[in-house]
Formats: C-alpha cells, sequence, structure tokens
C-alpha cells in the first residue's frame, strides 16, 4: 500500500519536482511525507502547480516559525549588538541599480531550439559531469558548439544569453516603463538602505549589526531539488558593520555562532562541511566567503554563507556622504535550513516487515512537542483525563496535539512520524493515582510521570 | 528644538506622506516618533522614497512580532479546530481567475488631463463631502461630468475608469506573457488553494479554519494616511469552514474573540466600533460583514472585517468535485493593527513646561519589556551590577534595553517614549542590600524589589 503510494506520488509530481541526481530515494520519502503529513505542499497545486514555489502546512509552518525563532533569539534578542528590522519587498529601483542587481544579477540561459525548453547552462553542464565553477556565459557558449552539446530532448541547443533574475512589476497607476521596479533578490538590500536610518534612531557604535528574515525572489530559470532551489524563499541574514581592521575575528565569531544554530536545529553536524570559496568563485566585493555545505540527499550543495564584504558601497543621497564601514555578512536560506533538518531527522527503521518513520527532531523546533491519548478511545472517564491534561498544556501555550485514532502502537507510529518528541498516555492506572505513561519518541523509553510533573 | 524638528519632518515628508484631512497633529507626532525612535520608516528613503510602502525599524519589527504572537496563539496555538498556514504571494494565474480578482479587483481611476496626476475618482468625491458609498464607476464618471468637478490642481479630469489592483510579474524564463501572474492581494487565496491539501494530510473534521499571517500586494491608486493604505502589507486571516445551518453561531464567536484580540493587544475599545455592512456595499459573496472601525487621527476607518462569506466556490480540477462548506473569514491588516495599538497608546503630558510623550503599550507587545539602568554612568560598580542584571535577564530571553545616557529623568523619558513599561535602576543601596528600584511606566509609581524577584 505504501509503495503505490510512492509510486502515484513520483509520476504525479514528474514535472512539478525536478531532481539533480538522486544517490538515493531518501528525497523521494521526504517529500512524500512532507506532503501526506502537511509539512509542505506544492504551491498553487489545485490548479497544477507552479514551478519553484512550496507552501508550508499546518506542521511545516509551526517547524519553520520554531526555526526562525530560535535564530532571532540566538543573534537578536540574547546580542547587545544586533538590532532587528523588517523592510518591503518591493523597493526603489535605484536600489537595485545601486547594488549591481540590475546589470548583473543574471544566470546563463539557453534554449533548445526545436522545443523552446529553456535551461540554465551551467546546471546542463553539470550534469553532464563538466566542472563549470569558472567559466563564463561565453566561455560555455564555446564549450556547448565545440562538443556539440545537444539539450535533454537530443536537439541543438541555441546561443549561452545571460537572463535576469529579479522579477519585476511595475508601481503606481500609470503603467508607465518609468514606473518599473523589482522584487528584493536579497533582503540584504532592505538592511543597506536602512543602515542610515538605524544610525539616527538608536546611535549604535561600530560594531554593530542588522538583522532580518523575510522573502526574496529569484526567477530561476530552472527551480530544482524540491525546497532547495525555489523562486519565493525566506532568507535570514545579518549586516554587521565593522572597523576594516578587525574583521578577521569577526568572520571567525560569526563561523563559530553559525556552527552554533547548525547545532540547536538538529541538522547533522557530520555532513556539515566548510568551503573557503576561492578569490575567483567569491562575488566581486568580497574578500573572504566561507560556505556551508551540506550533504544533501541531491548532492553536497551550499547550506549556508559568511561572507567579508569589504567596505559599504552605498551613499546617502541627500547628504553624497558615503558609508565607510566594513561589512560581515551571515546569509541563511529558510528553506535550505529546513529541507536540511528534515534530511538530519529522518530515519527509517523495520517492525514485523513493515517499514516505519522516524523524524528526530530537537523538541525545540518539533511541531508538537507533545501528544496526549487516552488508551482506550472508548472508555470516557479515560478521555475525559487526557482531554483535561491536553486542554491544561495547551492554555499554557504548549504545542501539543490529542490524538485517540487507532490503537496506541499506531499512534506513535504517527507521531513518530511528525517528530513529536513525546506520547502521554492516560490509562486505568492514571484515574487511580494520576500518574501517565511518558513514552520517548528516540529511545522507546516508557516512564510513569506524575501529572502535576508534566 | 523639538518643534524644529516637526516642522522639517512635515516639510521633508509632504510628497511621501499623503493624509485625509486631519482632525489635530496626533498623526504628525506619532509619524514623526516612528522615525525618530526607529519603530517605522518610509521604504527605500534614502532614494527619495517609494510611495506606499513602509519599513519596520528595531522597534517596530519587535512590536509587530508580538502581535502576530499574539494572534497566532489565540487563535492557532490555543484552539483545537484552527490549523496555521504559510503560503506564496506569488500564486498561479488561474487562483485569481478563480477569485474574480483577474476581473473585478479594481478600483476607479480618474486622471487629470492636463498634469496626468492619476487619482482615485472615490476618494476625490469623498473629500469634497459626497457620500460614494453606493456609485459605480460609470456613476462617479457621469457626477463628475455634471457638477464639473476638478482636480485638486483646478484642472479637467478625464473619464473614470477600472484600474485592477494586482501587481503582476512573469513567471520563468520565457517572458511571454502566457507566463504572466500576480502577487496575491489577500492571503485568502493561499488559504482556499491549500484546503483540499489540509483536509488530506491532517483530517480535520468540519467545523475547521485555516489561518495565516503573510504579505498582500495592492497597487493602490493613492497609497496614504501613513501606514493606513499602503501598497505592501500583511494580512492576519482566517478561513473557517462550517456547516450552513451553524453560521450565525460561528460568526458570534468570532466576534466576541475579536474583541478579545482588541483588548489583548491595548487598542482602545472606546474608540472601535461595530458597523454592519449594508447588503449594497457588501461584497457579492458575503451574506454579512461587520467592519470594526477606529477612530483614527485622520477619521474613522475600517480596522478588521468579519465577513459571512457563504459557499466556498472553488473547485479541485483534478476531480471535478466542488467544496460547499461555508466559510466565516476574520480578516485584519497588520499594519491597521500596529496603527490603533500606536494611536491608542500615544499620550502627551508636560513638566515644566516641556512636552512629555508616553507609549501606554501593554507590556506583551512592548518592544522592550525592561530597561536597566546604572544611577550614574561613571561608577563602575554599579554599571557593572546593571550589567549584570540585564545580562541575566537578556540570557533568558526577555526583552531589555540597557540605557546609561544622560540623568536618570532623561532615561525615563526616552523609556516612556519608546513604551518600556517597566525601569530598573541600580542605586548605592543596591550594592548593599542587593534591591532595585523599580518604577512604572503608567502610574511613575518607584517601589524596590529584590534582585532575585526581578
Amino acid at each position: 500500500m505504501l509503495l503505490s503510494f510512492f509510486i502515484t506520488k513520483t509520476m504525479f509530481y514528474a514535472n512539478i519536482y525536478p531532481m539533480s541526481k538522486i544517490q538515493d530515494n531518501k528525497m523521494e520519502e521526504i517529500i512524500s511525507l512532507c506532503k501526506r503529513r502537511g509539512f509542505i505542499f506544492q504551491g498553487s497545486e489545485i490548479y497544477g502547480g507552479l514551478s519553484g514555489f512550496f507552501d508550508y502546512g499546518p506542521l511545516g509552518v509551526e517547524l519553520k516559525k520554531n526555526i526562525e525563532n530560535i535564530w532571532w533569539e540566538m543573534f537578536v534578542t540574547k546580542r547587545d549588538d544586533i538590532f532587528g528590522l523588517d523592510a518591503t519587498q518591493i523597493m526603489h529601483p535605484k536600489t537595485f541599480e545601486a547594488s549591481g542587481h540590475a546589470k548583473n544579477f543574471a544566470d546563463p540561459m539557453v534554449e533548445d531550439i526545436k522545443t523552446k525548453k529553456k535551461y540554465r547552462a551551467d546546471q546542463l553542464l553539470e550534469d553532464l559531469g563538466e566542472d563549470v565553477s569558472s567559466m563564463s556565459p561565453q566561455d560555455m557558449d564555446s564549450f556547448i558548439k565545440e562538443k556539440g552539446i545537444k539539450s535533454p530532448d537530443g536537439n541543438e541547443l541555441g546561443r549561452v544569453t545571460k537572463f535576469n533574475m529579479m522579477f519585476s512589476t511595475i508601481v503606481g497607476a500609470s503603467g508607465d516603463e518609468d514606473s518599473r521596479t523589482y522584487f528584493r533578490p536579497e533582503t540584504a538590500q532592505g538592511i543597506f538602505t536602512n543602515y542610515k536610518n538605524v544610525l539616527d534612531s538608536l546611535h549604535p557604535k561600530i560594531p554593530f549589526g542588522i538583522a532580518q528574515i523575510g522573502k526574496s525572489f529569484r526567477n530561476e530559470v530552472a527551480p530544482r531539488d524540491f525546497i532547495f532551489r525555489i523562486r519565493e524563499f525566506t532568507q535570514m541574514e545579518i549586516e554587521f558593520f565593522i572597523k576594516k581592521e578587525d574583521w578577521k575575528d569577526h568572520f571567525e565569531n560569526f563561523r563559530k555562532s553559525t556552527w552554533d544554530f547548525i547545532e540547536a536545529v538538529g541538522i547533522n553536524k557530520e555532513i556539515v562541511s566548510e568551503f573557503d570559496v576561492p578569490a575567483e568563485d567569491r562575488a566581486h566585493y568580497s574578500e573572504k566567503t566561507i560556505d556551508f555545505e551540506f550533504e544533501y540527499p541531491f548532492g553536497k550543495k551550499e547550506l549556508f554563507g559568511l561572507a567579508y564584504r569589504t567596505d559599504l558601497s552605498y551613499f546617502d543621497q541627500q547628504t553624497g556622504e558615503r558609508f565607510i564601514p566594513h561589512v560581515i555578512e551571515p546569509s541563511l536560506g529558510l528553506e535550505r535550513t529546513v529541507l536540511a533538518v528534515l534530511t538530519s531527522a529522518y530515519h527509517e527503521d523495520e517492525m514485523n516487515g513493515e517499514k516505519i518513520v522516524f523524524l528526530k527532531l530537537p523538541k525545540e523546533i518539533a511541531p508538537y512537542q507533545f501528544a496526549v491519548s487516552p488508551l482506550l478511545k472508548n472508555k470516557p472517564e479515560l478521555v475525559a483525563l487526557a482531554r483535561e491534561i491536553y486542554e491544561n498544556l495547551k492554555s499554557k501555550g504548549v504545542r501539543v496535539i490529542f490524538d485517540d485514532n487507532g490503537n496506541i502502537g499506531k499512534r506513535y507510529r504517527r507521531q513518530d512520524e511528525i517528530g513529536t518528541p513525546s506520547c502521554i498516555t492516560v490509562d486505568f492506572d492514571s484515574l487511580e493515582d494520576q500518574t501517565v505513561t511518558l513514552r520517548d519518541r528516540d529511545t522507546g523509553e516508557q516512564k510513569r510521570v506524575k501529572i502535576e510533573d508534566l
């Protein structure tokens, strides 16, 4: 029964879930679990789906919020020197001229001249096993021509062109091109444009940082790998303003904090590694960049970035003043984090010949911290006490679910699969001695606990 | 000095902060406070600003997050029957055909034929004291012609046309019009398109609801009144699915919950009133709508909406199945809430002939719950103990600020102005008896409290 479910899903999503080469079927299992249990759905699915857009379901939105809260608490609430911000996604077009995105934020694109399908030239070549890291679009074009490389459908490819990845729109009622602007491709822009506002209102002294969690938008030519490369995504970014001579210390501090965050959200540290990006691959403004890479089921890919951006090249147009601080930029993609968390948490086991699934999420980020069940559904006194415990936890703001479907074994399986760390079961002894069974997801250990101690 | 500050700001923002007629200068004072103290900044301000876009500064983002959290806890975490969701902002174009927005989400627009400036015809007529509530664009057009109404610059006006308020963009690399779609104008769309996903994954029984907090976008012809009518805004919306015969009970429950929320975030209930929207002014799908109206400094305007939308008219295109539940929709604008909260909290008083300002925010939503100060800045032992108390609170995730600027009176003024409910002062007695002065923002009352009891 499980198998047929997966087959159906695989067929159904053939077009919507394009993937890089897959080493095993773990990715497929995670995607299926996400949909089946309400973590993540294809965006606009009832209309056939919109490629590169994914919605968080009821369990996903809690997981996501918990991760955001850990980041915010770690980098804003508990720190002295980092201030929060939330800037709009649509910004003045001059923002993107100043940042260089209007001109340079482009991917190499190539078209199958028969089907008119568009491909990212770099991905096409990477999938063929080529190393494209130092190739320009011109290089890729020459390479494709020289080697006679064809499209995945076997047709000839056109010229490699540059495609600007920002989503544009027209603001205001005039409808003319003068009013065209863009949705930010990075949250960083909203931080840089507010640097002076934060300085004028809170008067922080250097070193200090500004942190933001918000949506960014990139019109990817070829979105792929579930929520890894998508067109609408959430970033958690800090711009930390420093004196030039101190950059190495601050860089090292953020390197350490990034590892702390990786640990706090339960990403498997064993399969995270630092990659010191060589000069030729760094953004032009960066003097040092470390990519934190994670072993996703589809290969080792960038999880987080940490860059020393050197000096801030924004101007105050009113005063003509130039901002001179240097900047360290820790930049995290929330969806990549969610995917690394899910990949780290996903475990399979076997019981009586049947596959069982565990999502070993830390209790701080699991959608539900507790599940409460009566041992038997048809014993009103057990149900009443279980409801009382549930309502009491819920009224305190604890994330808790009431589950009385099927037998107790099935309930444990169901809670294991969505990552609930502890299950509370009310049985006949509970009515006598006011204790319940507390069962641990990861060890399977069960112990009796007083209701008042929960 | 304060006065000259306000005059400068007023002149500077003449174009960016268009306002409805203002009864007093309270709105101007709030806008000035928001910028001066880091609550809210004009979007893209360093590039001259972008009309209808505002950024939350370090204090504003905390205030906003606290309000969001209260709403989420009240309607999702503490309830059994409402599930969270977070859908993308860009959706499939069929979403907006099905919802009617592609065709009908339009404002009446009229152009000054000389200056080419665009106006909302209804607002133009309202500002002249006309009642436009039942006028169609055609009616407005006839009215303007008959009465010979001119633009605010005294020029002739063109025809009243309909202007679609959705921001559109092209998704994918093809660049052709077939790939054009829209940013959602309401969060509701993301909920309706996921109705079936939630049903299939969590199997809730009717009645149940889906709740979402997220950005919506409307290309307003004439954004105005600070953060009241803006182009990029945050909605907190629930679609609650019910049986038709139960609608009155559920509607009444949400009416009550809305008042509970109004109280929880500290909006002045005395100046909120319910307006039972008459049939001719309701959306076509609604059988009953209540607007919760608030007395903003620029007049009585809609704060929240509560609508009985009757039956859900979305289809599952795969199965051809029609969704039949009826729907109650409580819909809240976060920025309108923030503005009502600030308006309710803003108080002025006088001390020694100088104006002093209080932001009487509930402690649950104030950006900082505590400020910690040493009585004297130049006494290391006082500073050390104050820092220790501050660090200790901060490490527990309490929102706390350290303030040692100026004398203690000035610090209290500064904290009153940003709404910090309690100030903790460390003095020489503290070193002896481990007590501090706890000063209350609203009463001015000061009492000695043991450090361990903070």
